[in-house]
């Protein structure tokens, strides 16, 4: 078999105890760990313990680290830092590590001096080198001195000592927009660690912003994968290690975060693979392979998991949007609703994931799927990136469909259909009306769905459906709710024919309110249905029963001040509570949204016009505040 | 009556629809509001609605804001500002307020020359005199061109017309930390609006700041009195209006958030009554003029609600500490307990306050007792602050005891004893044992008691206690948990005698997880208690039974490399499990904690030396960590 990149963690990244952190970084997959002198620290047992555990398990511990402010020091201090490191040499031989990360000194004594810094870090390499020790030395983005991993490496090629090597970090590199492309002529086998972070652009202090804000590759705006380029280039044959300070991954479940991360740096090598590629550099055959994303072509079905009272409710309720009864399933207790390119599955099979899943969710999307041009490599890709495979009760001469479950437990399938072959519907269903007239109603297709996820939730998403699904991502956006904000970031296929919005309330207080009231872990927020016609489109639903969200009259006054469109249109758009975006370049967003189903989701009509591509974030608040008023006037009249 | 200083509050500065937010801002005593936009657009009902609606609460509308980019821009530009501008006096008309705010312009098209925006700002003056509107003019702190209060001032002075005025906000100046000497120089009459808002010291951008970190004056760093001190001797008579964007009040009760705004605009003027003083400026009488702060002695009692079975649990823990029964209560089912100068009280007496405390918190602090110089001051000072006040049922010849409630709904009493007097304990209790040794174990009083909040809730603790009882605030630390990380925030009575450190957790995960289970809104983490000899005090309790937290060995051999103690002083703490902190100047920390009671709180015993100051943070996350390991450990033996 091929061999890996191997893959590394610092226990720093993560939340829980060190015997809680080493369990979920192994069970992620990594090869190994950075042990964070803090996790030691509090750890209540020998470093031989940990050595132990580590043995146990199967993880390397591939370094030890930090070790702050030795270089650029006066004579006395440089005597007290040699015992001091000499202490922790010992504590490193009892730990089972031989390599230790060294910080560039940030203290406002530094000596700006490097003839004097060489002399101090040959020093060190001498004792090392007594010691068994490998010292990676690193330039923090804010040493005192030396900053930047050129100077560093200067330094280190200087000292030229086999035991002082370099060690480099993304976040240290790209926070300071330096650039890479020194890296690839260093000498692989000096540079003695790589460390890996990723982080949103954020405008603030470098120090605060590394200390709480990085995030996983694929979760932030770095180019990681350049960096990645130019040290494989260089000939680093070392693990990768994630080294991620981040407020929320300190709270979050230690598994989950764990698995992520392992996941990420999969994904980081898939997309380093492609740039070496495209750079026509030589590519590592090592780096992660997975098979290529699939051509999606849409949304295939969404599955509602339903009872009888809410099947009814449900069904009802489509019946208004023109959906129509299509089918009923060969095997089990489902219905098929259709409408244009849009369809629905009802589930209400007993002892079934659905059936579970309504147990705990209640009415509730269970299963989203996908129509992809080959689905057993869409699935293989998915499972590949770690992604757990579902495979339900299959009736005689019924289709096998692929599946994997999504973050929150609901499931994701995979469906192609061969030419000339029968479609899932055919092979499933007994159709109720082969040929029907589906196009009965004003809509065409899904648009997009919109999710709703826990706060800490969102990264995880974000990294699911990028790496499993090949999916782009687009900036997040914050939106203000009356009780709180949610962030919001959208996800898509390449061609754009799947568009998934993922909505996170980053407060407190409406995180508790979802998880413990009306959220109840179901995901779903809203679908959104395009149509050729919103003028059209709206005034037939309205007809059919179709409730829709009253949007303030001022909202309209003011739309008249921001974007001088005609008095008739406006008038049009304020009788039947149509919503207005324009983009830059003059694409338009015309879109309404019905009354809360049950007070869980609701639906979204939409129009897109001259290009438009995004969402209508700027009338989300507008939504959110009528929503709410929706709410607070049927308490009032209940 | 004396006039008091106009309140006033935008209504972006809290949660909720607008109704419910016109509501809280009334309820909280403000005398008015801005009416922030958003707020209107999204408020299903017409401009004239609003205006009723604050006409029936009794709220004047003081300001509509913002308007934006008005100056510096082209001819063709100006004449479509015109109009706009023109839109919102109509609105302005039907919301019944003649005040806008203008802010300068943000664009990168924005054209630097103060003489046409001279002429520009004349025209919006002309307009507005017209329009019967006043126009308050801002310099936002990242306005493109026009970006301090001194620029925008030579601005509307050099327009000179009596419907433009000058904005003043203290963010916009304090964040860019500009002087604020200038401000008492303006003519009074010519400053149209003065905005307040406090914030933490940040290093990051100053428009994301300003959007999200502001808060009310005495939760931040900002000198905002100096900042009002100016405002007022400059003549201006119009209302102080809060304008606050932060995340964390969008998502907070709107109620408790709009209280808390107008305590801090009282606070600000005690803080610029005081200042203006200081500085031999005529003080206006108007201003808040609270009884001052009491002289605080230390802690008189902490008193519990206990049901019997955890009275029994509580006694023995007790009586292991060197706590001795000292008296019962005349009239009710209550128990001292005294030891040195800590007295505790538990409280089982049935439908009472306790009661009610206990059937929602289980065993908890229900109330804690100052001793203070004058109980009936320091009464009136906190109900003067809005505080709830409290008074339970009392027998005959017993004191009544002046209480108000805290934030959480326990109680804060204030005690004294007038000279050849009754004592408290005398008065309402029978003592068993009234000269008894008291001093029978090692501990000598109460240091400090550290309260769990809920994220949200710290700032408005850190309000009511700098507020209400004039105590003075030391920074935030923050330190990180196993599973998240805890916001850490010590207040303190200026002599010392009294100090509460706040302890909230910021994330999500364990914010939900203590709602849930162990937290159940009860808020004491732990009480120090200081002792003269702490390598005495731990093996005599050590032998008494009381279990100390087991603190892992590798902390030991860090504090070897760390501070160079003798090795017989650390072989001592090792074995008892004492911390260790010392200070920049010398000053020595001595601590160890007890294992937790019923999962709920524990105790700490420490010894200052050579006057250190703190709390030994330093070491909170290795408490942290050791306490989740003693619950892992208890979890696995169960």
């Amino acid at each position: 078999m091929l061999r890996s990149i191997r893959t590394s963690i610092a226990t720093v990244s993560i939340s829980g105890t060190l015997p809680e952190k080493l369990k979920a970084i192994k069970a992620a997959g990594f090869d190994g760990v950075e042990i964070f002198e803090n996790d030691l620290l509090y750890f209540d047992g020998t470093p031989a313990d940990v050595r132990r555990m580590c043995a146990d398990l199967g993880l390397e511990i591939y370094l030890f680290q930090p070790f702050r402010d030795f270089d650029g020091v006066s004579a006395e201090r440089l005597a007290k830092n040699v015992e001091r490191a000499k202490r922790k040499f010992e504590l490193m031989h009892e730990l089972g590590t031989d390599r230790i990360l060294v910080c560039s000194n940030v203290s406002p004594d530094t000596i700006r001096d490097d003839a004097l810094i060489v002399d101090q870090l040959g020093t060190l390499a001498k004792i090392a080198g007594e010691a068994g020790v490998i010292v990676a030395y690193e330039a923090l983005a804010w040493g005192r001195y030396v900053n930047s991993y050129k100077h560093a490496w200067k330094l280190v090629d200087a000292v030229d000592h086999p035991n002082l090597g370099l060690a480099l970090d993304t976040f240290h590199t790209l926070s300071i927009r330096d650039s890479v492309d020194e890296i690839a002529s260093i000498p692989g086998e000096r540079i003695a660690f790589v460390q890996i972070a990723d982080a949103p652009v954020l405008a603030m202090d470098v120090l605060e912003w590394s200390r709480h804000y990085r995030c996983f590759p694929g979760q932030g705006a770095f180019d990681v994968a350049g960096f990645t380029a130019r040290v494989l280039e260089s000939g680093y044959k070392g693990p990768l290690s994630l080294e991620i300070f981040n407020d929320g991954f300190r709270a979050a479940p230690t598994a989950i975060t764990a698995a992520d991360g392992h996941r990420s740096l999969r994904y980081l090598e898939e997309q380093t693979r492609a740039l070496m590629g495209a750079m026509g550099k030589e590519v590592p055959p090592e780096l992660f392979n997975p098979p290529a994303p699939p051509e999606h072509i849409g949304f295939q079905f969404l599955e509602f998991a339903v009872d009888d009272s809410t099947r009814e409710l449900l069904a009802r309720w489509l019946g208004r949007l023109g959906f129509r009864l299509a089918g009923k399933h060969r095997s089990k207790d489902v219905a098929l609703y259709r409408h244009g390119a849009g369809s629905i599955v009802l589930n209400a099979e007993a002892d079934s994931f659905a059936s579970a899943f309504f147990q705990k969710h209640g009415l509730s999307l269970c299963a989203s799927a996908f129509h992809v041009d080959d689905a057993k490599l869409a699935f293989e890709r998915a499972a590949a990136y770690g992604s757990q495979p579902f495979s339900g009760r299959v009736g005689p001469n019924e289709r096998v469909v692929p599946g994997v479950q999504s973050p929150d437990g609901s499931l994701d399938y995979f469906v192609d259909e061969a030419k000339g072959g029968p479609t899932l519907w055919e092979s499933d269903f007994i159709l109720t009306d082969i040929d029907g007239p589906y196009e009965v109603g004003p809509l065409s297709r899904i648009d997009h769905v919109c999710l709703s996820l826990p706060a800490d939730a969102l990264d995880t998403w974000v990294l699911f459906f990028r790496s499993a699904f090949g999916f782009e991502t687009e900036p997040a956006v914050l939106v203000p709710d009356p009780y709180g904000l949610v962030r919001s970031r959208a996800v898509r296929s390449r061609d754009g024919s799947v568009r998934i919005a993922l909505n996170a309330s980053v407060d407190r207080y409406t995180a508790v309110a979802e998880s413990l009231s009306t959220y109840r872990g179901s995901g779903l927020n809203h679908v959104a249905f395009s149509t050729p016609d919103i003028f059209a489109a709206i005034p037939r639903l309205e007809a059919d029963g179709v409730k829709f969200l009253r949007i303030p009259r001022n909202y309209y006054d003011d739309l008249v001040a921001r974007f001088g469109l005609p008095d008739e249109q406006i008038d049009q758009m304020r009788e039947h509570n149509i919503l207005y975006d324009r983009d830059e370049r003059g694409g338009e967003f015309f879109h309404a949204y019905t009354e809360q189903l049950d007070q869980r989701f609701f639906l979204e009509v939409i129009e897109r016009r001259g290009g438009y591509d995004g969402y209508g974030a700027a009338n989300a608040a507008v939504r959110l505040a009528a929503h709410a008023q929706q709410q607070q006037r049927a308490r009032q009249a209940a």
